[in-house]
């Protein structure tokens, strides 16, 4: 069974944008985050729930962007998450896509997971493996 | 007929929570600013498109929000925008309720209309009248 | 003795910048918040350290903003901050003016004064008072 | 002689801050963009003058940042920015270290250069080159 994909649709709003039309691109670093933080919530866990009810958290230990082509402002591309899960924390993958198919950017986030005093109230990694699972390739 | 009323469902996230787990306001002023690009977007003339397409804006001359109550992180809040036409700009009014209908912030900005370079390819403020009309009350 | 004035002066980046060159005004609400953060800092109590170390917090009731002219990229912008302080919080007024002495904009942001858990502890709003008073008028 | 080192102050706020009072990485983002413009001021070019001025501009390919420590709200990180020049664009190199010297992350911009209608009065790579001379190892 192929894994499921999570998808937000982004538009690049007049506030993102620069004197050329084109989104700034710490914006897009937002949007990406944004889009994390979206699919955290889908499977039952934002961040702020990790971090306020589980005292725990996945800090970010690397981000790279690779910017294929122009994001203007008005449009609307459509973000791709898919996550890999390792041994101590989880890998993001993105795309952002046009709306005629064609690559805007593709990224990562590497995430660390950390508990803070853990004990069987925080949520384990096994939890975070089985809440990924219908996501994850293979898995 | 009763007015159009245009709303986004806003969520605050994790980037937009301070560590009370509070919605920091400037970040709510964006959320704000966003649905006004929505709302634009919507009756046909985004910000980006009166900027590039027309070469006009409506600047903003003033802006006033009233907090009533706190903004948690993962809580979705209801931004309504009921517009204003006047003579030389706009006034964009708003509301964000919690999904208990209770009120979190009302707000408005006051936007100038400026055409640069006016001539018949502008829009003009009868255009923005017509577009506004079906959600202005008692236009 | 006249009150001291505390300043900041904020350039508006390419970032910040519309389509015409112009600050977005969120990015203009986010500069007035960072001067709260560097004053508050420098009379000894950081939002942060008022958060983490006091359990306490002035949280934003109504902030106002005029726009009296517009601020390009590049534009070097100096932000006075003047505090008033109530009996259950304080106002901040603002002014961003020009390197010419024009003004940019002028503002308040309206705080009360929060604290959780009350207890000695705690900052009280006498010692804000005494950290604000070389910046009171009249005070 | 020894290539001069571009530095900037950057303390991060409590609008920076997540719940742990940990700053959030797209701010971490933001605050480098921020270093690359206030670079490129000093040396006479911001994006705003290479974009209103110039009708050019060194639109973002790829950007990488490697985290290696916590930054919490007030504290202060020293930005430095180290160019290298390509054929076509160029590549700018930060580390953000703490008051102790110790790492907080790094990371680097990977910037093209492109004009638009390139004609004698845009500035080319040449006057880029001599601009970033004395910023570059070895050159």
């Amino acid at each position: 069974m192929s894994a499921r994909v999570f998808e937000h649709d982004w538009t690049c709003r007049f506030a993102d944008a620069d004197p050329f039309g084109i989104a700034h691109y710490p914006d897009i670093v937002v949007a990406i985050h944004d889009v994390s933080d979206r699919f955290m919530s889908q499977i039952g866990c934002s961040w702020a729930t990790m971090a306020t009810e589980h005292d725990a958290g996945m800090p970010i230990v690397e981000v790279h962007v690779e910017f294929e082509s122009a994001i203007h402002a008005d449009d609307m591309v459509t973000i791709s998450l898919r996550p890999e899960l390792g041994n101590r924390g989880a890998r993001f993958n993105y795309e952002g896509r046009h709306e005629d198919g064609s690559l805007a950017f593709s990224a990562y986030e590497q995430r660390a997971y950390v508990e803070k005093g853990a004990d069987s109230a925080s949520p384990s990694l096994e939890w975070l493996r089985e809440s990924l699972a219908p996501y994850v390739e293979g898995a």
